[in-house]
């Protein structure tokens, strides 16, 4: 039998040092979907590879037409047999505006202890997805440093544009299928359930999203000299996204719920169960009126429904001051969140459709896809590896919990798609990390936890090579 | 009799001259609404002051708690007495951004000759105002530089906060009111009717506006985690502006309407006189279709109707490829343009009252008011100062149109009420001077004509005291 108790001692006495490895990681402004960031980003990739061949790892950073990969093998303690894990987590992060709002610079993180003494990893991805992979990577260290070696077969695959679309995951899937083919995948960048509870996730909804312009006057114009008789793009954009959801919160698109499975008798129960208070969640955001479709709660909302969000909007004068213009063009970026079995071509080319149908004739569009986007992912709940990981998890914090997640990883659907294997997703970020927001952070519970349970993942993963 | 010839003959042989110095201060990038250039703004304000003093004016820069004013005064031909008119103008000009859409440097101005030979000074200012303002100080100098002296008596006030809402005009209009005194004002910040004929503007629209901050979350938030349940501010912002008009472009404002006078027939056969094509003048801003208000034509929805425009929007993620992101507020910088006796305080409310009775209970805004706002103005048509007016810009141009303007110049309404004065509004600007756009441009042939207009009609002034 595995012992995995040194391990998980090592964990605990250096654990100062993998918060150090983490701010260090952290402190590479490795923005992928900026340009101006490529070089961090690539920075950041050079220094994980390098670690992992400090860790036994066969590591190479493989580049992409985009930001690059990290790919390091390392065989378990029966060599090429037994069972292998590929574990796939990013490097990349969100931009950091309002940079004004951040408490101190994202990019130099530290440690804050919170009023209620809880003590937090706090800057630009110390959550989404730098904590997140280094509970891996440092449970990785434990049982290199105390059994010199990790008790099963692991490859890693760390993506540097999960932020950014992911352009480049798919090609790079297919034409390294053969080495990243494992027996399952393992990921690290969803929620727990609450403080205590760890969730392993086995719903994501999918994504379509981009970009539109809506074009009216060949030029700016003076508001006072052209106001009334102009056409105004802002004015034209405003409607044309008011109505993308009706007064229940439902969205509008041609045939946008088409494959929206209802959600089970069975699931609705299991989700009453947990106990969810939706004023609570919407409190902590700030907020009390559920804006969401009429007839659902929130987790249902969430995890089982899809929605349409404006991510982004400008046009005309933003700067100080006032500008009296009727503006040439206005903009959006848009996203919608998918279930069960939505297309996210056809939503797109439904919301193409949406603005064009709404243009008068002297207007155009023009949009901008973010990529294929991704379909809706459900996961088996009583796989081995599911099962497995379940035993780890309840052994470390005593409970676990299957649960949905209402964004997308585009990465698990690839994975099933192109290398046809399933993946466990097991994550230790909280709700209220703020992430893609200003001042993330990442509790150092979840972190310290988070490693020991890598670390009897790896075990139990192992274990089922004997059974 | 005023030998009026030997002056014109000195603005004729001294264009380039003139040219020169419209360049230098168009040099001065003299933005007023944004703080970083109040440094031009004063510069802007010392070099004018200076070359009026060596045009023989009694001329100094007077502070104000925002950018500067420069006052001059030049006794007419018979001393204190006779004829007295206030020039008034501004230095100041709009901000430049889209910077990318100039063909050149905003603040590096050039003649350049389009392909139907007309001949175009470039540059932000070019037109609105400083091309037009310089056109009287040339003027002044030609008078000066010929006669020794100017025909009439000349009081000059540049402001330099036009272009950002003339925050200190009226504060200054009172505290000077002795000393800005005259017989009536003369303005040259308006268009002529086309290339061929100047317009004599004798209404303009007043202005309602200011910023909407449209709260929701208290932080940023992931658009996966909490889309659907998570009011979205953007959304919400765009249905409360979608709705400020109904689909006849009537704004819908609660007593928006109150105080527009309907057109009288008097009125719109001289307007229908003109010749005006609406389709032409949508043809030249790239549209076709009238977006106004539905039973009347342009030119009546320029000149005699009220509108709403937006002028900015933004809010969530802007920068270039994708932020999955639901934010904690959205903006808007909205105006409303004002005829009648539309009260602006009282637009304004209705626009914070239409905003706020849309808002849930959980979401809030915040306005910014651009200060008070003007109302709409209307100029007497047979006045003695615009009649003589008419005789110089008949005798340059071989005829000239009494026209109406949808802009607002909020120093005309402040003149009619804290002066007491009636204001002729002269201006050689035309509709595609690309004014508050990028590559803002002014017709030599505005400038040099401009100067001799001017030229003409201060003899015109002097000549009003011996009649």
């Amino acid at each position: 039998m595995t012992d995995t108790q040194t391990p998980l001692d090592y964990a605990d006495a250096h654990i100062d040092d993998s918060i150090e490895r983490l701010f260090a990681l952290m402190r590479i402004p490795s923005i992928s979907t900026d340009p101006t960031y490529a070089d961090a980003c690539a920075r950041a990739a050079e220094v994980l590879a390098y670690e992992l061949t400090t860790l036994g790892f066969d590591a190479r950073v493989a580049q992409t037409p985009g930001h690059p990969m990290v790919v390091a093998h390392h065989d378990g303690p029966e060599g090429k047999r037994g069972p292998h894990a590929l574990f796939y987590g990013h490097y990349d992060v969100q931009p950091v505006d309002p940079l004004e709002l951040w408490k101190r610079d994202p990019f130099d993180p530290a440690i804050e202890t919170r009023e209620d003494g809880a003590r937090q990893i706090v800057g630009r991805g110390a959550s989404d997805d730098k904590g997140q992979l280094r509970t891996f990577v440092e449970a990785c260290r434990a049982w290199k440093e105390t059994a010199g070696r990790l008790p099963c077969k692991v490859t890693i695959l760390f993506e540097g544009e999960e932020e950014s679309g992911s352009t480049s995951l798919e090609p790079f899937l297919h034409e390294h299928a053969a080495e990243l083919k494992a027996d399952f995948a393992l990921i690290c960048d969803t929620l727990m359930w609450d403080t205590e509870t760890p969730g392993l996730t086995i719903g994501l909804r999918g994504m379509a999203g981009g970009q539109v312009t809506v074009r009216g006057p060949k030029r700016d114009l003076h508001s006072g000299l052209y106001g009334g008789p102009a056409r105004n793009p802002i004015q034209l954009l405003s409607g044309i996204l008011a109505e993308l959801k009706d007064t229940d919160g439902r969205v509008t698109l041609a045939g946008f719920y088409d494959g929206v499975p209802e959600i089970s008798e069975t699931v609705r129960a299991s989700w009453d169960a947990l106990g969810f208070d939706d004023g609570e969640f919407l409190a902590e955001i700030g907020l009390s009126v559920p804006a969401g479709e009429a007839g659902y709660d929130v987790l249902e909302q969430v995890w089982a429904r899809p929605t349409a969000e404006i991510n982004g909007i400008w046009g005309g004068y933003t700067g100080e001051g006032f500008k009296t213009v009727i503006p040439a063009e206005a903009h959006a970026k848009i996203s919608f969140r998918l279930v069960g079995t939505q297309d996210p071509g056809q939503v797109w080319a439904a919301f193409e459709e949406h603005v064009r149908s709404r243009l008068p004739a002297d207007c155009s569009a023009e949009f901008e896809s973010r990529g294929p986007g991704s379909p809706a992912v459900s996961v088996a709940s009583d796989s081995a590896p599911l099962t497995a990981t379940r035993k780890a998890l309840d052994a470390e914090w005593g409970k676990s919990a299957l649960i949905g997640c209402g964004g997308g990883i585009p990465v698990v659907t690839s994975i099933a798609q192109i290398l046809e294997m399933d993946t466990v997703m097991v994550g230790f970020a909280l709700a209220d990390d703020n992430i893609h927001s200003p001042n993330e952070k990442y509790d150092l519970k979840s972190f310290h936890k988070g490693i020991r349970s890598w670390v009897r993942i790896l075990a139990e993963v192992g274990a089922m090579a004997k059974a």
